[in-house]
């Protein structure tokens, strides 16, 4: 086994660079492969910040593509963030030089695996990004690495825990979407813009990560279909809960014949199913191949303590020289996997409706659903709270996304249809 | 990346062994890190059995150490089974030559696991065996490789799915032990000999696997406290599940500052617990970690499918070429770890007595326990069922286990106690 010194730089100091900074000080024997890694050089938009240790100890540098470029510099680790800009210069720099580069960037990785890949194979340098997705539960390693026995199929699972704390928090606490953002916003669980989040676009980057991964693809992340919570009502999730189900974020993605498709929406899933019980920051993962079955992981996240560990572990990889594509086969020949519609996808769905308390509209509301070609597997109807109107909610058996459309679109246009219906998605189990 | 051909020797051509042939056949293009892997040669008992594809297109070995020692045979891979006999010295004779070993055998690495880690090293032969441990579910992978950034604290969870089977069907079908043993051996789910699944014994040796893997020590099997579920009554199974538990054998290992504490025995786990709702033949393990926290995955332990997966990807990690120490440190440093004396263990327990229908009883075991220092959590009496006493449950406290044993020796001794009272202990959430 080696006894190198690998001279570790590290662009960005915030949450994970910090914590990586503080791991590998407190661990001066960190030498899982034989090598040691210490950290030598940093990098960060200001000098002066206090975050808690002493960056005096280590060259500084203004300049991440200048870190990533320095010769003195034998690992380059991007934690700054961003899809393009910076980040991505920086990597794109230390790849060229055949240098071993670890980032927790799932924007970067979502939006430029691919090319990133060719450059590193084609440099003999390995792109590492565990904490790109679920933090440090290792679900990047599992489906890279332990996965290559079998043939996955599909990976659903939660893979932002802003949007699962919120969720959870709104049903534990019966408050709105709005009041638990603004709360979590003030704890600095939410971002300050928390369209990333709450959008469904950070949740969108992992899951298209872990597609590429788990279908031989190229990262196609303009495929992904992407809805996030910021429409989720308490009202639904207090109806959703009378009828059996938890609402979730859940990123999906999935392989059939007709291709891959690439989905983030909240979506019902049974009280009981792990995914219900995922709560709080939590992530999970379900990985089901065809020889394997179905795994299930559960762990944090985010947070200075995973994310870092998640990086050192790759540092880690890299120093016991490796050599793997960066996806599961050479980058050269990987194809973006190509999108399935997803009107074709068939499943359960949660419909809400608003109707006038008046004779005769359960029989409009059900008759429309049966000429639509949708038939309903629970049906509830709740107390008049208010005149406004009556709700109800039904949920459907199995049925073919564009034939849910086009019955909602139907039920809207009846007379005693107060307001557009709510349609959430109901979890293959 | 390499476009080396590594020729594959397989010893023992079971359930696993004939999936790893299979799979390999089906997958010519199985070349995860650019080199390809195909089998040349094979050995088993008798060359005449029918498991269901033609070993004439493989180099025929009889006896295993030939096998593993032969020069073309690239990488050696061992499901034979069996701590030490023809597995033993097949494994240590490829090592020896430096060659590469892939092998499922839990015994063998739970009894000889660091001597064969000194022999490996010392000849720069990677030893590999993921699919020793929860099958096809990569907590082998997890922690050597994934948790390294971490500081491992506890490991537990259901390590052997024939007992979990045996449980989960007689809670199900409200059947005694001995019934569903039968059924599951006559189903192939259990060993005509069962010892070494229901006596815990095959747990044990995982979990002194993971143990090692998670707190940086040598295997010490011989330190692991075993009990199995062969004494599990289905009464029990009905009264913890009307205090809202669920029996499970759980493995567990746990480091302090006095050492290691590494057990298997039946476990009362509360019925929303994810290790009581890990039915079947499923597999689940927590992993606790001081930077990562509590990461969970669940998965399926054995089968064709999944072990021979887990032993594909131990293949493709052999042709990654990456250098690793066969546990977390070098092998020469490692030392077994210091058991710690279960006695000294705390924790909540379950009893179950038989007592006399007269009056006062209760006032006398609940007395005992008070003077025992055993304060009572929960308590339940059944309704008389026959005339040969009544039987009481109750839940303690966490109560260190030298105190919990000294109580139930006093109530043991009590004239109304009419048989000796059954302990089980119950899982730390």
């Amino acid at each position: 086994m080696s006894s190198k010194q690998w001279r570790v730089g590290i662009a960005g100091l915030g949450t994970v660079g910090g914590g990586l900074v503080k791991f590998l000080a407190e661990r001066p024997d960190f030498a899982p492969a034989g090598g040691r890694a210490v950290v030598t050089a940093v990098c960060a938009r200001s000098k002066a910040t206090n975050r808690g240790f002493d960056v005096s100890g280590y060259r500084w540098f203004n300049d991440p593509v200048a870190l990533a470029s320095d010769p003195d510099v034998d690992i380059f680790v991007e934690l700054m963030g961003g899809a393009g800009g910076p980040a991505k210069a920086a990597v794109e720099a230390a790849l060229a030089l055949g240098k071993p580069v670890v980032t927790a960037n799932k924007a970067l990785i979502a939006e430029h695996g691919a090319a990133l890949a060719v450059l590193a194979e084609a440099n003999n340098a390995p792109l590492l990004f565990e904490a790109a997705v679920m933090g440090g539960t290792p679900a990047v390693k599992m489906l890279r690495e332990a996965m290559v026995g079998d043939d996955v199929n599909a990976v659903a699972g939660i893979l932002n825990g802003t949007c699962n704390y919120i969720l959870t928090e709104m049903e534990a606490a019966s408050r709105p979407f709005a009041d638990v953002l603004r709360e979590a916003q003030q704890l600095g669980y939410a971002e300050a813009d928390p369209t990333t989040d709450v959008g469904g676009f950070d949740a969108a980057h992992k899951i298209t990560i872990l597609a590429a991964l788990a279908f031989n693809c190229a990262p196609n992340y303009a495929a992904a279909e992407i809805e996030g919570i910021d429409q989720v009502e308490l009202l639904d999730i207090k109806l959703a809960h009378d009828l059996g189900y938890r609402i979730r974020l859940v990123a999906s993605a999935t392989l059939s014949e007709a291709g891959v498709s690439v989905r983030v929406h909240p979506t019902l899933a049974p009280l009981r199913h792990p995914l219900a019980e995922t709560a709080g920051a939590l992530n999970a993962l379900f990985i089901e191949g065809r020889r394997i079955g179905r795994i299930f992981i559960q762990g944090p996240g985010a947070g200075e303590g995973p994310t870092a560990a998640a990086c050192a572990a790759d540092i880690a990889d890299v120093m016991t020289g490796a050599v793997r594509p960066v996806f599961q086969s050479p980058a050269t020949t990987l194809k973006p996997f190509a999108p399935v519609d997803a009107a074709h996808s068939v499943g359960k769905a949660y419909l809400r409706l608003l109707v006038k308390d008046q004779p005769g509209v359960i029989a409009a509301v059900s008759e429309t659903l049966a000429e639509a070609g949708v038939s309903i597997d629970s049906f509830l109807q709740k107390p008049v709270e208010d005149a406004g109107g009556v709700p109800i909610v039904l949920t459907t058996h199995a049925t073919p996304e564009s034939v849910l459309m086009e019955a909602v679109r139907r039920i809207e246009a009846l007379p005693v249809v107060l307001e557009r219906p709510r349609m959430l998605r109901i979890a293959r189990v």
